[in-house]
Formats: structure tokens, C-alpha cells, sequence
């Protein structure tokens, strides 16, 4: 079968910095299924893991990107039983094994659903790296109670996770939310997504305060965590939660940490990859939350977050997908077709 | 009336670290009660605002302090629908206002609950401020659920918050408890609570590891935030959270924290003072809770965490009590008897 990857991190430009190859189809055992791939989306984790290879590196075998998938089960392992063969099945995968942009993907049915039958598979295959994401972080980690009016704080509302947290929030919870965006683009496009207000993530204290809020319940930072500490230590409301996705490796200043300690706050992080990493007990919540995802589109309550389609399984169109992604610029989510 | 406070931060020995004086009785409106105070416990907050002050400062009128109280209701402000006059009432009180070391004390009746009946108002008083320490880390921060086989380690296990957060775990949820402590005394004190297990806090770790857990779900650390950082980084599961009092001014590496990212750890600060001190939407919990916890005592569910009494509302016994509380090798709670 075919699969694109690559053995040394590069420049998008490089002319290896995603190669075709041949490999061998893989085979389901265990929890495991093998489904034939129709189409993946990019996520900003695809070109972090491209760029995470140690300079001068060459690894053995090309490394598979490719987190989101949906495609039809082809093969299931002797312990399967939330799909069958035949099922048209999403996911968000696994990072720590080879991913999507292949023709035939091994998976762990543990995380995977049914896709929603009434989207096509461009618009079903942009949502689950961002559902999950979105859903853990409200319900798992911030324990968002569904009927409380609460606020919550969105930063970074126009990418894939920030622009379905937003759904998610609107469609099953009394939240009011605030979304940030700062272009009259990425304004509209909160607003579509349903957030009750959005406002400027520069001087987000004040933007927040404009639209009167001198404080938030729940801030999800989908943005750059650092950069917006000040502003969530002094907005975050008393036993008020954060939860934030983006890892701050060289260090903060922690007794920011600290003065949120006089208002009990709880800071969360949030990585969709922590279940299938350590296959923690309740792994299978990630087909709950699938299904419950394509329940929600089914009855019309989500909206797939696909903005750009690239037609056809082939390098050039994995790069230009990069590429995009790597601008930052991108609203909504990049679906590849095969 | 009569109360004890302090105008200058002094050492315990000296003269006037803690003084007599009189003082008006407070009067009663809103919200607040005035309550008759028969007995007072100590706890480490106490030693902690009699440090507070910077050095050469002389306050105008000494700070009363005393946040534990039991008493009756003398008289009430016209907002007051929880407790009547006359009733035995038992509370944890606000850091920003005077405290329960004077013959009577202003407080707001929602953080307020009639005291257990079956116990004696020494035994009474030394829970308040712990079990709402306790409570509100367990089911508010960390949202433990009461019916999950899953691990708590509780670090500093027969201080006074570790004691009582060990009885309530083991009596309202089901979870498997394991306790630190490091002397024969305060090993059996720890089971006394109802601690499964009892681990030396030095090599945390391994001495985890040898009662035959690599992970724990949960972690509350009553002991040094800083001390504990790196063996709960280690020791704390995926998914799982970590709730902390002990306040890290000098900072920490967050880098730890970042480490934390792959396993979606959460990490929250409790502070008892939060719901009195923003007078939060929410402050009546504090009611609630309490209340609770002398339902938890009248079924004999909870018992009494005091270990040391001393009686007579005098000066002599308040520095004794202070001096006792700094050594730090106080096993369960002291209480003063006026």
C-alpha cells in the first residue's frame, strides 16, 4: 500500500519533507482494526510532530503522519466490538503510532465511532482531533456542569478547536460564551460558531471588560499559553478553571501561579492524545465522545468546521496542506480527499 | 468584651506577640450574626497572620485572630435565614475580618451550620476549618466521584486538614486512601483516621511503590508544595489531579508542569478563605457543607480530630496553643475552651 511520511525534518519547501513510499498493509489483532482510509484533516499537531525530528536524523522508516481519519473497516481484531467490518468509521488516532495519510491505517477501536451519515467524509473527518479535544477539556478536565450560566472564555476562537468548542459549548451547555478573534474574518466566523460575544485577544483584559465581563468562569486557551497568562490569572474568576493546550517549555512565571491561589483556581492541561498514549482504563470514553459528536451532527446541532477540501492522495497536496496550516492563518479546519 | 490579638509581628516569646484588650461588641446586620464564642480551635493559619505583618508596622487596633469558633447565636442581621438565636453554631470563618478570639465575634451566617449535638463544643471546633479544607478539595477542586476504586495519596496524612480528609475519603467515597506520615505516632494516628496505607513521605516515590502502586488517581498535598513538586509530577496517573495549600512564593519549575501536559494532569489550589473573601455566588456551600459534616458526626461517620485542650480565654493559653502549632509536630488539632 501506499503511505506518505518522512525521515528527517525539513522545511515544508524541502523536496523530501514528505515523500510517497510503499509499505506493507497492516494486520488487526486485539482491539485493533485495519480501515481503509478516504480521507484525513490537518491539524496543527502534523506539522509539530514534522518538525520534531533532532537535526542531522534519519530515521529508519518514513514516520505517518495523519491524526484525523474516516474511512471503512476492513479488518477487526479478535477483541473489536464497537464496529464491525464495513462500518464507516472517524477518529482522532494515536501519536504514538503511524497515522492516516495512508491507504490503510491500523487503529484501536477503543477510539473510534461511527462517522455521521447525513456529512460527506470531508466534512465528518475535520471533527474529531478538535471534538475530543474540546469535549475533554470542558467536561473532563473543567467539569463544565451542562446547566449552569457561566462564562467561558475562548481564546484562539477561529481555529478548529476553538471554532467547535464553541459549538459544543452553545449546543449542549447554558454557557455564554466569549470567543476571541482579531481579523473581521475570524470575527464572523466565531460569530457563525455561535459565540455569544468575541472580542480581541490584544488587550484581552480590557476587550473582555468592554463587552461586560470583569471576570470568566472557565477560560479554554487554545492559543499561545504564555502569552496570555497575565490576562487569565487576573480574569479567571474565583475557583474559577483553566484549561489550556499548548505546552509552555521553557518555564513561566509560576508565582503567577500562586496569586491564584487566594481564588482557588485549577489549571488544567488538556491533550487529546493522553488516553491512547498510556491506553488508560477508560479509553473507550473516546467512542462515547465520537458517537455522542455524531449524534450531534446527525441531529443538526454541530456543524462540520471544514473550510478547504485538497482532492487526491499525493504529496503536493499534504505540502500545500502544511503549508497552510504552518501560516496560522487558517480559519476553520483543511480536509485531504483520497 | 474582651478579645486577644497583636499589633506587631513578633516572635511567640515575646511579651506582646499576643495581647489582651478591650474592645466594643460588634453589632449584627445583613447577613451577619453575632455569636457568644465558648471555644476556639488553632490552626496553622493563625501562626501564619501573626507573621503577616512587615517588620517596624504597629496597627492601629490589634488583629483579633481565631477562624475556627463554636458558639451561640446572639443575635442576627435581618438577611439571616439559616440559623436563629440561641442556636450552637459552628464555623471556619474569613481571613479578612476579626477573628473568634474574643468573647464575641461578627460572622456572615451563610459559612455558618448548627453544631454536631453529640459532641462536646472542644470536639467541635476543631473541624470547621478542616473539613471545609478537605471537602472543597475533594468534591469541588479535584470533583473526586464518590463511587470509584480509585487511589488518593494524601501528603502530611496526621496534620489536621491530612486527618479529617483522610475520614471523610474513606467514609463518603470509595475510594483507597494512602497517608504519609514518618513517626511510630503519627504511622498509627494515620490509621486511626482509616488510612489503607501509610507511606514515609521521604522517597516518596518508592515508598509508594512498595505498598504496590506505581500511579495514584489523586493527590492532595496538605505538606510543601515545592518539597512534593517532583514526586507527584512522577507519581500522579494520566487524567489524574492534584490539589495543593501551600502557597509556592519563591516560584517553581514549570517545566514540571509542562511534563504534565502528556498526561492532562490538573492542578488546583484550595483555599478555604475563597467563598468568604470575593464573597462568591456560591458562599452559602460553605452552610452546606458544614452542615453535612455534623451529619457525618451524628451518625458517628466522623470523629473528632482534637488531641490537646486548653481552658480559660487567657493569653497564656492562646501562646501556648501558637507555640505548639509552629513546632510542627502537632498531631490532630489543639482547642481552647473560654
Amino acid at each position: 500500500m501506499k503511505a506518505i511520511g518522512f525521515k528527517t525534518s525539513h522545511n515544508i519547501e524541502h523536496e523530501e519533507s514528505l515523500v510517497e513510499f510503499e509499505t506493507q498493509k497492516p494486520k488487526a489483532s486485539g482491539f485493533d482494526i485495519v480501515v481503509k482510509v478516504n480521507a484525513v484533516s490537518m491539524n496543527p499537531v502534523d506539522t509539530k510532530v514534522r518538525a520534531s525530528v533532532a537535526k542531522d536524523i534519519v530515521l529508519d522508516e518514513p514516520k505517518v503522519l495523519g491524526y484525523d481519519g474516516i474511512g471503512i473497516v476492513d479488518e477487526v481484531g479478535e477483541n473489536v466490538t464497537t464496529v464491525k467490518v464495513g462500518d464507516r468509521v472517524f477518529y482522532a488516532g494515536d501519536v504514538t503510532k503511524n497515522g492516516s495519510n495512508s491507504q490503510y491505517q491500523l487503529i484501536d477501536s477503543r477510539i473510534v465511532a461511527l462517522a455521521p451519515e447525513s456529512i460527506s467524509d470531508e466534512e465528518a473527518v475535520v471533527l474529531p482531533l478538535t471534538s475530543l479535544t474540546a469535549w475533554e477539556a470542558l467536561f473532563d478536565r473543567m467539569n463544565v456542569k451542562t446547566d449552569k450560566k457561566k462564562i467561558l472564555l475562548i481564546i484562539g476562537g477561529a481555529g478548529g478547536v476553538g471554532s467547535i468548542a464553541t459549538q459544543i459549548a452553545k449546543q449542549t451547555t447554558d454557557l455564554i460564551v466569549i470567543a476571541t478573534a482579531s481579523r473581521e474574518e475570524t470575527v464572523n466566523w466565531c460569530k457563525q460558531m455561535g459565540a455569544d460575544y468575541v472580542v480581541n485577544h490584544r488587550d484581552l483584559v480590557n476587550s473582555v471588560k468592554q463587552v461586560g465581563f470583569n471576570e470568566v468562569d472557565y477560560i479554554f486557551n487554545v492559543s499561545d499559553t504564555k502569552m496570555h497568562w497575565d490576562s487569565m490569572v487576573e480574569l479567571i474568576k474565583p475557583q474559577g478553571k483553566i484549561a489550556a493546550i499548548v505546552d509552555i517549555p521553557e518555564g513561566i512565571d509560576m508565582s503567577n501561579l500562586s496569586k491564584l491561589k487566594s481564588k482557588s483556581v485549577t489549571f488544567s492541561w488538556e491533550f487529546m492524545f493522553t488516553r491512547s498514549m498510556f491506553t488508560t482504563d477508560d479509553i473507550e470514553e473516546q467512542h462515547e465522545i465520537l458517537s455522542e459528536i455524531a449524534t450531534l451532527v446527525e441531529e443538526g446541532k454541530l456543524k462540520s468546521t471544514l473550510t478547504k477540501i485538497f482532492e487526491g492522495f499525493n504529496v503536493q497536496n499534504f505540502k500545500e496542506a502544511h503549508k497552510l496550516t504552518e501560516s496560522g492563518k487558517n480559519i476553520g479546519k483543511i480536509a485531504i480527499k483520497y
